[in-house]
């Protein structure tokens, strides 16, 4: 099973046992991966379900439901604060691949650019790839970019962790180990380049968010979401 | 200090209290970086150690040797199959920022190119970029090339690991969170896209390497070591 190509489906395209298919999976399924009629392939809906199904022109058959279980035991939302240049596109990519659930793009007080519509779009989409890459059965939500102080009103769990660099904070590491029972939503927030202000880390901290450090070297923006989701994932998974 | 701008160098190039600076330090500190004469800079020799330096025309003055503690209590061995394309110089950044000590590209029985020696530059070069802008006191060892036969015969550290996607083997945050005592060394193998082959498994095996997993998703190569490395740090920094 391994071996077969991944799509991602909307679920309004299964009637029956028939998948409806749009002119682009078609593309990307006859021209991209060069399947032929009666090749099988798998349909995940990006919200836990797979199927095994079997190209038929343009559609194809649903041949029944797959278990798999690719999936972390908790819900994971990364508010990360958007970087220069096209470093949101990396940060996707490779939160989708570690198992991230939802990940909230932050306009914060140093933040330089306002993203179009076209560039949320486009993360949707790396995201659904990277999902499909990595196996994944659920495709992250990509949240359309909020104010800090909007990410912070939003938020639900109990455990609500702020990175910031320079400070002698707890290892978030040290942090999570010592976390005996089951949890079942985290929320970590990241920091532009240049750090979080102070302004909004004294909104962070009165909102219950725990400060904490990713190590004694200074990581790019980038780097810091790959490791904490990491961290996380091989904690609650393994 | 941590906004001074800071150059790897050569410690040939020190000579008593002044510090000898090539044609290229010299346009990246007077053209790229805009200093000026009497301005200071940080100068690392990738080796440990730090000074602070005063820039004056083709030379700087060594005002004093800095004391840092940013580098990890253990040394890490990244040994890594070249991935497709340019991946290895995304893990040479993002494992030098993370805190390897040094990385071994392996040729595997599943890699296709062999890099030329422009390569092996380019590599260094980025390893050094990395060190100063996370603010590592140590630039990380980019070996020449070898085969995996090679490598593995080289392995000097008894905590050996190799990581494995597709099979139930114990995750790596496991295996070394149930170390209680300070290790000095550690070498960790990573496979190309199409993972190493049963014959390498087996030689790995023979010669004390554990095989281990990364969590249930398939990641990618470029992936897979930034997971590994952030968990190795974060354990035995923290």
């Amino acid at each position: 099973m391994s071996q077969l190509q991944r799509i991602t489906i909307n679920s309004q395209q299964l009637q029956a046992s028939q998948l409806l298919l749009t002119s682009q999976q078609q593309h990307y399924l006859w021209r991209v991966l060069r399947l032929q009629d009666g090749d099988q392939f798998i349909a995940m809906d990006g919200m836990g379900k797979w199927w095994l199904a079997q190209l038929q022109g343009e559609q194809a058959q649903i041949l029944e439901p797959l278990e798999t279980n690719q999936e972390l035991p908790l819900s994971i939302t990364l508010m990360m604060a958007l970087p220069k240049g096209n470093g949101f596109d990396e940060i996707v990519r490779y939160c989708t691949e570690l198992g991230v659930t939802s990940i909230v793009p932050i306009l914060s007080d140093r933040t330089l650019l306002n993203p179009s519509s076209q560039k949320l779009e486009r993360w949707r989409r790396i995201a659904s790839e990277a999902a499909e890459q990595s196996e994944r059965t659920i495709v992250p939500t990509i949240l359309e970019p909020v104010t800090f102080n909007t990410a912070i009103q939003n938020c639900t769990s109990n455990h609500r962790y702020i990175c910031e660099a320079r400070g002698n904070y707890p290892h978030l590491h040290h942090i999570i180990n010592n976390i005996t029972y089951q949890i079942y939503e985290i929320m970590i927030a990241i920091g532009p380049e240049g750090g979080w202000t102070d302004q909004e880390l004294e909104i962070a901290i009165k909102s219950g968010f725990i400060l904490i450090s990713l190590g004694r070297r200074i990581l790019r923006a980038v780097t810091a979401p790959i490791v904490a989701i990491s961290l996380i994932a091989a904690k609650f998974e393994s």
